[in-house]
């Protein structure tokens, strides 16, 4: 009989007759072992414990309590779900299975109307009453006629048993339904007690929007109920500050796949925000002596070839459009180039450095659709973009310019749980870097030393620069503790030597610039995206696209003052409004707080009589009645001052 | 011998012999007209009195009182450039020449140093003595073996001569050079007197931009010396108003055909200025109703298959791009379907109309190279664009409340100089035009009526109206009296119907909304360039780039002044800097001028000691001195009443 050579994660290796299953291997070991076996990893591979072993290969034994085992536990929940789905369902078609980190889906599509997530229960107590009276998992060998006929009448199942390229065709007997088996599933669901089906979604088969879309049943599973429970809380507070779900509540922008995948549409509230913010940054930056531009975002390729990024970046970037006179014109994906045209429209002097370029730059990046999210992940984005040129002995002022204006800009927009990381170039391997040696031990201790003095902490990151240049990052933390990049200043030696930069010395000799990249808010989809998230949607009374509601008692009755205080406002640039519906005030004042508006104000007799309004704060429990000229002075101070909203603790205090 | 019948403008036909000149024609019909003429026209095609005529054909005898005539002077002179530009400089290549409605051109190239407008005056001087001393055109056959080596050496004209498909071809010969005959010249020059070389440009050989750029030489010429005398007075005006040069002088933008045709790059101080305009624009949309939005560039190619753009405005957009999921994903050439999007994510009610969705849109139109110009044509611009939906009852009432809007902004930008007109669709031919007779009916008399109402003069212009809808045009002379539409309000029943729009009405029913397009001040690009040249660059305070220009008249002594009033004056956002230059004061106060700013402060011993600024506006010939006060409340006070400056006539007055 043939022999197989396995090698263990010891690095142990053995021989065994051509054809034992994983389990068999795994009983060889020790008999505890087998028992706990669920599936067997083979050149890092997830295979069933019954595969017979045919070829020499790097064996693993799977067991619950490792990544892999909690996978084959959700693989296996996918492969029973998709066995109850068939048996509740007749002529029910099932498409993809899958499991990953966030749990497992089962791709389904029926013929009229199709599951929904009032089935979901249901569905889990079918799940639950198989893995209590019949948890065996059967492994069936069917040869692929035998597989055709199993799954006809299901055109999903035919496609993925016909792509097989194996006679024999494995499927899983569960619940006394057969399915045919996408994953490794454990000989027992014993095991799967603690899981939870989630939610129901919309997927294109085979995630090409010119396919049908199926309907994806999402679920959950854990070998501890603690692990669920904390799993499903985490789930809740992430679904409260998910900034597509409350983009879609407040009614801030929307994303149709259907019409562009990865482009969104601001709608009226999200779009005065971004303007909001937007002017404010545009101000602060010319306040801060840079000097803003317009510049196309469509050049000739040739500008992204002399600046490297189509050699080195172009699978981030958009397909050329070809034009008349040869012409190929290409969405740029950065505006470095374009800041670099204006650079060089002059001759420039030692005397114009720093020159500060900025812009709200729109940029178009190539994202994967799978990879796309909300206003998190796009295709279309516009950055708050920065570009300094200074000489190089500026570079530690300019430096601490930049973060003194960025830390002012964090503070106003109450952003305080950040951290500082400086990257520089790998000692030991230089000769990876841009070959400057004085100009990197120069810029690198000039980073350094501005920190320093600013009192500053940080860490340091060798080996982290980029190829061109050292940079900082300032890191964050999101609504749900992952850690995003929300600023970086980066430095450039390649660029202005790629472009030939000059400038005119004291000297009257040439020079070489450097470039200093800086963004301060990085791009408006992604800065509004982290604000919904750590605001929770309640922004503070500057940024909110609604800022006073103002609910009058009786329309007939105080309608006329409730318009009167309203054009008063308004005057003052308040965004404000008077709620006109004829529905009960108890109605009015809830529906203003569901919206987070910073301010709901109602009058009736006593205000009109006053002159006074009745205001309630988002988040406060009682309303104040004050003078309406006092309550001017409140809100245009709260307004100028970018002051927060107290009421909503932010997630990264 | 064969027989050809000709026929005159007069429809006069008769029978040559086969071979016959048009000189010779023109002698039958009568000496004098031969004696005038200076070409034929063949079948709508110039062509040489020499030529024999060989074919049936309409035939009219040019004379010099004719538009053709002018052409055939110019076509001369271009022939004559030629010759001299081939005598004059040994080895020198020739490209195209040709005339126009404009003047002539002649593109050349030298090995070395190319030809500079230094040395326009020279070879005018040479082609005058051309002139003067050998009038006659020869006109010389050629065989093609002949006629390469003729022209041998150039590869421009060899080029040309290759792809000439006749065995025979036509060379002039004047002032003993024998050049090639691209264009008809007459058989003498006695006529080209009054003629000018007017200035050298680069341009690409056969206009694209990956062939080699040859220098044109451009000039023009008139039959009367009174003709030429009142264009070169326009040319003048048009350089001094040309927004192209105003641009440049003032560093407002630039292009760069390299970089990208009709991409212009807004400088600091252009994007200073398209930034308050785009400020203001919103401002007053969002004050009067409107709400603003940001939609994307890109969007499936399906959305103007949808809206009918790929179908009838294909050649005016961008190709495709090819991304993955097949998806098709296209620059848009307009806002409206984007804005469609925004109405129909939710349903809308009668409540909620008119619906007001506005935006600064950017798009992107396929112009051909050619036709580019400045910030005036342009490839990527983006509208002031506004789309409301309303209920067909509303169309009066909205449309009145736009034009209300839109002569209030036209005010505040000081535009005087406009008519309306409305059009309508052509009564005898409405099956041309979207079928809904009653709404045409209905929409017109309201157009109409809103303007009655008004009490504005207009006119109607029958059969003027776009398939979808009547319109009203707001038409403006551009600074060389040239019209141009300013503005445009534009009715459409179509989208909502491609798009099956609906609202829920008072009754409960879904109704069909009306669309309205409206642009208030058209493109960022061309209301700048329009601006630029009825301002000539004197930008009113509130939009010019830079608005106080300070020098102290020893920096020493009076700098920390000039640096403190500098401050005040930037706390309250003006736009206001300190002049450091250590030149003489004549001559910065003259830069200042040079630069249009609207107010240069100067300060010395008399304003330190009394606080107070003598200030200079722009235009005026003295200065006056007045306490700090009182000028920050006169400079506050011009920029919040968008005041003109009256210094500067405008050309539409």
């Amino acid at each position: 009989m043939a022999q197989i050579t396995l090698e263990f994660p010891d690095g142990r290796t053995q021989a065994f007759n051509s054809g034992i299953t994983v389990a068999e291997v795994a009983k060889s070991i020790s008999v505890s072992l087998a028992k706990k076996a669920v599936a067997g990893k083979l050149d890092e591979k997830l295979v069933d414990v019954r595969e017979p072993l045919l070829t020499d290969g790097k064996l693993e034994i799977v067991t619950a309590d490792s990544n892999d085992g909690l996978m084959v536990l959700r693989q296996s929940a996918a492969q029973l779900l998709a066995a109850v789905v068939k048996r509740e369902f007749a002529g029910v078609r099932l498409g993809r299975l899958a499991a990953d980190e966030d749990g497992f889906y089962v791709d389904t599509e029926k013929d009229e109307r199709q599951i929904s997530a009032d089935e979901l229960d249901g569905l889990a107590a079918q799940m639950q009453r198989v893995i209590r009276d019949n948890a065996v998992v059967n492994r069936v060998m069917l040869n692929k006629a035998d597989a055709l006929t199993e799954v006809s009448g299901d055109r999903y199942q035919t496609e993925l048993v016909e792509a097989e390229a194996a006679d024999e065709i494995p499927f899983y007997e569960i619940g006394g339904q057969l399915v045919l088996a996408q994953v490794v599933a454990a000989p027992s669901l014993k095991a799967l007690k603690h899981f939870k089906l989630l939610s129901v979604a919309g997927a294109y088969w085979e995630g090409k929007s010119s396919n049908p879309m199926l309907q994806r049943l999402y679920g959950t599973s854990f070998y501890k109920a603690t692990d669920l429970e904390a799993d499903l809380q985490k789930r809740q507070e992430a679904r409260e500050r998910d900034h597509r779900v409350i983009g879609n509540n407040l009614d801030l922008f929307f994303v149709d796949p259907k019409v562009g995948a990865g482009l969104p549409y601001w709608m009226p509230n999200g779009a005065t925000i971004r303007r909001t913010i937007e002017r404010y940054i545009v101000d602060k930056e010319l306040a801060n002596g840079y000097e803003h531009v317009y510049t196309p975002v469509l050049a000739n390729l040739d500008l992204y070839k002399q600046s490297g990024h189509w050699e080195h970046y172009r699978e981030d970037m958009f397909p050329p459009m070809e034009m008349d006179d040869d012409e190929m014109l290409e969405l740029r994906p950065m505006n470095c180039p374009s800041h670099i045209q204006i650079y060089n429209h002059h001759i420039r002097s030692y005397r114009e450095l720093p020159l500060r370029i900025a812009e709200l730059g729109m940029m178009h990046r190539y994202e994967k659709s799978g990879a796309l999210s909300g206003l998190q992940r796009v295709r279309e984005m516009t950055l708050n973009d920065g570009h300094t040129f200074v000489a190089p002995e500026q570079i530690q002022e300019e430096f601490k310019r930049i973060l003194n204006l960025m830390m002012d800009v964090y503070h106003d927009f109450d952003i305080d749980n950040y951290t500082f990381r400086l990257s520089y170039r790998d000692p030991k391997n230089t000769e990876k870097y841009f070959d400057d040696d004085e100009m990197w031990n120069k810029a690198q201790s000039m980073l350094k030393g501005a920190m320093d003095e600013l009192g500053l902490d940080y860490v340091e990151a060798e080996g982290e620069a980029a190829f061109y240049g050292p940079k900082l990052d300032v890191q964050t933390k999101t609504a749900l503790g992952n850690e995003e990049t929300l600023s970086t200043i980066q430095l450039d030696f390649m660029l202005p030597a790629r472009f030939d930069l000059h400038y005119v010395g004291e000297d009257g000799q040439e020079h070489r610039p450097v470039m200093i990249h800086r963004g301060l808010v990085s791009t408006m989809e992604r800065f509004t995206a982290y604000l919904i998230e750590i605001y929770k949607g309640a922004f503070p009374t500057w940024l909110a696209p609604k800022q006073v509601q103002i609910i009058p008692v009786s329309e007939a009755k105080h309608g006329p003052y409730a318009h009167q205080i309203n054009e008063q406002l308004r005057a003052l640039h308040v965004r404000s409004a008077v709620d006109e519906r004829s529905e009960k005030m108890g109605y009015l004042i809830r529906d203003a707080q569901t919206h987070k508006i910073p301010y709901t104000i109602v009058v009736g007799d006593d205000e009109v009589q006053n002159h006074t309004v009745s205001v309630r704060k988002y988040g406060e429990e009682d309303s104040r009645e004050l003078p309406m000229d006092d309550f001017q002075v409140e809100i245009m101070h709260d307004i100028s001052t970018y002051s927060r909203n107290d009421a909503q603790p932010k997630v990264d205090k």
